[in-house]
């Protein structure tokens, strides 16, 4: 095998009351990625579609990760990467994760497979530390591992992999709009209230227990979040209304996607699905602001080959 | 039936991570309490073994709670309430929740179990009150429902009964100081870092998972207390020392039980447990604070009927 293509995909970071630890995989949003063998050393963009990202290796996330990779296992060859970028970069759905992984998943089929999930996690964290300047994996992990995950550390690397119930699928609303990610860090308070982190971390337990209970309605009291969505929420337009749309539409639960400015709905069954995912459109259709509106399920297999 | 002995179990709360949510619940050590129907309305203590405790229903923990239990159930007959108490005010171990459980507990039995464990929950949180000014459920929860709970809210009440693996012990090493709970609480910050407060819900998540998984490795990994133990660790004497004796001798964490000043540590299997058990007597035989040490199995059912 020289050739391999690949689906790299979007990804949900936080899931409300887990920031930086949580995550969950989508299915029918993502990247695709060509990845070749070349007898010329190295790592060479050849193409990229979607986006305007630089070709250079050294510049690109994928091409950190797949250099990172290179480094380590050391091949007498090359490899080449196309990279069709669906994922817009800031989107706040794990698109720089899409393509760090993207390169590395692909790079490890053609060298047979000698990395595990969690050195291919590893790996894709160099090129994420590319675009947001410092090594984290919430989105990572839940691209490679597939479903939901907890990056339990970082340094050293350990990444659980959690339960899916059944049926559960996500909306995810995208507004057009920039957030800087230097100002949806700024934003967040160095010291919170001792009494928020109890409420946080009563929630993340209970959201573990759901997902390994199958316990949808625990799983809806347990996504909220009291420490980061109060100041991140500030940035995203019609963000009130977008929840109060999915809540009463059935949805269990309703954040900030990563650091926005997309908005996830989790929400049980495809058909509840489609009516928060009319209902939000509602919200955005009376602005200004231009918006795309996705529905998938849970995607529990994350990363995959194509061809 | 008129007439009912139960044992309530000492309990541990916070259990490292999860500081005034996790619990898990003991059972060589507890109060054993009779509870008798009388013709006379009200709650009468009629006999205190073991420790100095008020008569008077309404200043005696036992006595509140069981009060409150007797003004919903309205009953045209009272109770007496026999107290054997075996666990120290102040040990850290649940002393007054067993008083607080026991009596409501065994007038549930009596009246024929009108009242759930959550309700039975919700009575003994009033004995609680009257012991540490503010109403909580983290050592009450696994003495009433047994094993490990969460208790993911308080209003309104919600206890999760999480998983016990197999054969896990603990150890309890009780230095007979007094630590007084103003100073215990003071100690405290009001604010955390952030950085902290992801760890800790990042191990609160792990622990769950590990109790889900059967994973002993993994939850002794979980074990961790970034955000209190630094404080409050240093009103006991030796506990750095008693955790590593621990630690060294195979537990898999060691961490203040409840405020204090009684350590607990986590062991698989009871051979363990003793080893570690006699390296912790041998760090406070060494000093001139008397103590007890206590080993038992996790007791996955809580308080029990005895006759």
């Amino acid at each position: 095998m020289n050739e391999i293509k690949i689906f790299s995909p979007a990804t949900v970071a936080n899931v409300s009351c887990g920031f930086d630890v949580l995550g969950f995989c989508l299915d029918t949003i993502g990247d695709e990625m060509i990845i070749r063998k070349t007898n010329k050393k190295g790592i060479h963009i050849t193409k990229i579609e979607g986006y305007d990202l630089p070709f250079e290796a050294e510049k690109n996330v994928a091409g950190v990760s797949a250099l990172a990779m290179l480094e380590d296992a050391n091949p007498d060859f090359g490899f080449e990467l196309e990279i069709y970028k669906n994922i817009k970069p800031g989107s706040g759905v794990g698109s720089s994760s899409a393509s760090a992984v993207g390169s590395v998943f692909g790079m490890n089929e053609l060298l047979g497979k000698p990395y595990n999930k969690t050195q291919l996690t590893n790996f894709a964290m160099k090129g994420e530390a590319l675009a947001s300047q410092c090594e984290h994996a919430d989105n990572i992990a839940p691209a490679i591992f597939g479903g939901f995950t907890l990056v339990k550390s970082v340094a050293p690397l350990e990444v659980l992999q959690l339960p899916t119930p059944k049926d559960l699928f996500a909306v995810i609303i995208h507004p057009q709009i920039e957030i800087k990610t230097s100002e949806s860090r700024a934003i967040l308070p160095k010291q919170i209230a001792l009494q928020d982190a109890i409420t946080q971390w009563s929630n993340v337990g209970s959201l573990v227990h759901a997902l390994h209970t199958n316990d949808y309605e625990l799983l809806s009291r347990s996504l909220t979040d009291v420490v980061v969505e109060p100041h991140r929420s500030q940035l995203i337009p019609h963000f009130k209304d977008v929840r109060k749309a999915a809540l009463e539409n059935g949805a269990l639960g309703c954040g900030i996607s990563g650091s926005g400015p997309s908005i996830f709905s989790l929400c049980y069954g495809n058909s509840t699905a489609q009516k928060v995912a009319q209902a939000i459109k509602n919200v955005y259709s009376k602005t200004e602001i231009p918006f795309e509106v996705y529905v998938s399920e849970i995607n529990t297999k994350g990363i995959k080959i194509i061809e």
